[in-house]
């Protein structure tokens, strides 16, 4: 057996989520049928971190246990050749040690959200980008984010089936910039709740329409009450950025 | 009647081209019949540039005389609404004078070409690049562009279906650089022979994968002969980036 690590790149639209679902196509589906038919061997996928439906990855990690023998090129060119043509394309492929674990040895997951902040409908960008008409004051949601940085409980930004068994999460960093017509937000943790990062990009975005004060994010944050979740933004504007092991 | 010069930016993916054709859809239809929709009038769109089937918009500038009283605003927000779900949207709507005309008072023309350098398939990026999977070297296609900077006779960069009255034209830019794993190819002069970037482009690019030397590419043009002509580039990659006029 080899275990080889990943990087994969992908296109949320058409999956209900990375994880195999019963009711519909998913990333990690794609990816081991792909290797079933690569290989012969039914192998299991695991992966950083667990995208919503509609979310994209510009670089997850994930990892496969394959006991027919490849170089690490020619199992990733046939991994992309059985992929097509969904859209998941494998970046990078490496054999790493058997200890070492997509999930478990991940120890930083990096966020970004695009927000097109403009009034025309998006073309290129469609399910790419949350459009958003109202205009942003980037600046007063950069600051209002600040207060989310640091240890703390986010049940108000927590996903109802969030299965994790604390909702205690450090939040290591939450930028905020705007780029032209695009608001871009940047969170990165250890690990983060389930939509916590919509909850917080949502929260933000109330901010910067002027309908939230600033110290709103604050207070909804020390209310640990998802009632006080102003908004939850959709997936289309959440990429997965980079995950992060010891040693690279 | 009033002339209201439009901005639009579209995903050329799903029409057959910016002109109006009769077997298929195309912007100048979707544009046209948004604007019916709204006025009640049938309203001639005339566009500076017509782009091909696949070929993208960021900037394309166009014009429509509407007789109903509008302001630009309202005119803008109501074609935007119309033209749902066709990824083609209006970002910009001004009245103008009677005599400036979307192609023939337009002076310069901008299109950027995006090569999207990279093994893996492409997931976000699908349509909206080439993929051209042999390493290109930037630089030495950036030396070879400048050999078609200037004014001369296209022939050899022109599509057999092109109707232009004379194959001469001025190329005032031609610059290549890369940007991560995409390399970008911009190209102005006042107009452009039909297929003209994607000729140019295609020629560039067996420089850059080392198939051409650089000199060739002034050799091509030279020769003025259609045959000599190394690659045509996909219209994926293709962006119709601005118009200019004067007095703007």
């Amino acid at each position: 057996m080899t275990r080889f690590a990943l990087t994969l790149e992908f296109d949320g639209a058409p999956f209900m989520g990375l994880q195999r679902q019963a009711h519909g196509p998913s990333v990690q589906q794609a990816v081991e049928d792909a290797a079933l038919a690569v290989t012969g061997e039914a192998a299991t996928m695991h992966a950083a971190g667990r995208t919503d439906a509609g979310v994209h990855a510009l670089g997850m990690r994930a990892h496969l246990d394959i006991a027919k023998p490849f170089t690490p090129f020619r199992l990733m060119e046939a991994l992309n050749a059985r992929l097509r043509p969904a859209p998941v394309a494998v970046l990078s492929c490496e054999a790493v040690d058997d200890d070492w674990h997509a999930r478990f040895s991940c120890t930083g997951r990096a966020y970004v959200y695009r927000i097109a902040n403009r009034r025309a409908p998006l073309t290129l960008e469609r399910g790419k980008a949350w459009q958003v008409t109202k205009p942003l004051d980037a600046a007063a949601m950069h600051r209002a984010a600040q207060a989310l940085v640091g240890r703390h409980d986010f049940t108000t930004f927590r996903s109802v089936h969030c299965q994790a068994a604390s909702p205690l999460k450090t939040l290591d960093r939450l930028a905020v910039r705007r780029e032209g017509d695009m608001v871009l937000i940047e969170a990165e943790a250890r690990s983060f709740l389930h939509h916590q990062v919509r909850s917080m990009v949502g929260c933000l975005a109330l901010v910067g329409m002027g309908r939230w004060a600033e110290g709103q994010v604050a207070a909804a944050l020390a209310a640990r009450d998802r009632q006080m979740l102003g908004l939850n933004a959709p997936p289309d504007g959440l990429y997965f950025v980079r995950a992060v092991y010891p040693g690279e």
